[in-house]
């Protein structure tokens, strides 16, 4: 069996849990690594992966990959390396600001036909999974509510939000789904809830010596479109135990949707991942989405997909009779 | 808007559900039942849907349907229905016989290509969706187990199988799955699980008068294929409690994957559904399911499909901006 030869572009935590990913799945190769820093990734891969420098003025050759996966931030990075990487190869990517994702995915459109590649875009678990869970449960009931919850886990940009008030020197903000409200729509009840009522945050800052700690508090509490329309609470640790106990990347949610299909028959479908790493995970289905694009170019379906756009068995291993025999 | 005309072919307790579901799905349409007994649907439905003898002479026209959903048993009904239908009309079934779905598939395949029709085969939730949930746990999470967990709920073939049993009137049996191993592994093991220690069986009897209770209740529990590997419990009940409190057809079930990305990083994915209703659900899957075979015959996208087969955005009513807007 020929190895579908696989790049990373963008060697963060994302880019590593693609590299673990790779080594779990028997058909593919990690081909290369192309980041801005070539040598610190060249010397942590211990040299056994070819490392190139990232810059938008080399001529990739369709040779060095099957498919790359692009690891970098969706707010600068993919904007640019999506459809930079789209022409010269095909490509897997999690860009996840989703109010600008018909605008990326026209980019991408865009870049990937000239030459007959094919892009995956917007793929992990939210936009991706849950994307596709919420589609299917608005189709299959018409009518219905879908709640999506977030959590226990890291925000990112939430952690970035309260680092950026004077002061602070590290801080890991937390997600947390309000237990009752999923209670109360697994039960059967349908009802209006505000962001207030379907999430709470929980900040962990470490801070300057002598820093204002009430002020702190309240700038982040009162922060607009991060923190203020929560409950949030903001706890005050120190350097080892936000090393030691913050560490981790954890998340998950659930996707509900209750619906009814007559007057007296209420039907509820719930979709839930619980993940001790966030990036791996995510990385773990860009891989499967990598072995998609390969196998989509070849019956030359090019251009840009979300995972509601091609045929999912694209992204298994198995095939023919042995799929039918193990899935259905 | 057009509508899309659909046909029912079997008017049990799917084809009522598949008439609920085409009600709330404002692009489609009932056109017409095709049933055994046209005379009895007739009166059912007060004469305002057109209805037809079910016979295999009768040449269609393509005019009268633009897909038709089999709602008939796996045993007997769709095997023959399905490839006499697919040469007429674009259709819709949710064959669940596991071990005859690739028989099956490459009887649809030649029965629908000639005629230039698309048919979605076995769609549903188990075959269906469970089926869908454990391809991609697979594909996301390679190394991982998955573990399918069927109830509570009504089964109806082991339902059939109790009232088999000499001196019992009715029956009603319903699996149940065993919360201990749900716990286990939604908590993060991934045991070897028996048939027992993943499901037991709960059966309520109404029996004849004067009949052998002790005998019955032997012959149920120790039923090869059906009983015999589960715990099951028997009840006896009345005519008044079997019509009164085993009168209504829920079901659900989980499927749950998990698995490890590095060493010590566990992903569980878990998709549940909690069904009042099975036969109203199945239904409402397989209206989508109709639209999408309209819209891929549409795309010249002719034969047999799975769930797996082919992009889930058809199953939408939604499309284009509107659609990545709700659910990307």
């Amino acid at each position: 069996m020929e190895q579908i030869r696989v790049g990373i572009v963008g060697y963060g935590n994302l880019g590593r849990g693609v590299k673990l990913a790779i080594e779990k799945n028997p058909d593919m190769k990690l081909s290369g690594i192309i980041s801005r820093r070539p040598e610190a990734v060249k010397w942590e891969v211990r040299g056994e992966i070819p490392t190139h420098f990232l810059d938008f003025s080399t001529e990739y050759t369709q040779e060095d990959f099957n498919v790359v996966i692009l690891c970098g931030g969706s707010r600068k990075d993919i904007p640019r390396q999506g459809p930079y990487f789209a022409k010269y190869f095909n490509t897997v990517d999690s860009f996840d600001t989703h109010k600008r994702i018909l605008w990326y995915r026209k980019k991408m459109e865009e870049a990937a036909n000239p030459g007959a590649h094919t892009s995956i875009i917007s793929a992990g678990w939210d936009p991706g999974i849950f994307s596709l869970e919420r589609m299917l449960g608005s189709a299959f009931l018409p009518g219905s509510k879908t709640y999506t919850f977030w959590g226990q886990g890291v925000s990112q940009g939430h952690s970035d939000a309260a680092r950026r008030v004077k002061g602070v020197v590290d801080a890991r903000a937390y997600t947390q789904p309000i237990g009752k409200a999923i209670d109360e729509v697994r039960s059967g009840f349908t009802p209006e809830l505000t962001k207030r009522q379907m999430h709470r945050r929980l900040v962990y800052v470490e801070v300057e010596k002598g820093a204002d700690e009430r002020r702190i508090e309240k700038e982040i509490k009162t922060m607009p479109d991060y923190f203020d329309e929560y409950e949030t609470a903001v706890y005050f640790v120190g350097k080892e135990s936000m090393a030691k106990d913050h560490k981790r990347l954890p998340h998950g949610g659930f996707v509900l949707t209750s619906g009814k299909t007559s007057e007296t028959n209420r039907q509820i479908l719930e979709y839930r991942c619980a993940l001790e790493s966030n990036p791996e995970f995510t990385a773990s289905v860009l891989v499967a989405c990598a072995r998609a694009a390969c196998r989509m170019n070849k019956e030359q379906m090019f251009g840009a997909y979300t995972l509601a756009d091609f045929p999912l068995a694209f992204l298994s291993p198995h095939t023919g009779k042995a799929f039918t025999k193990k899935f259905w």
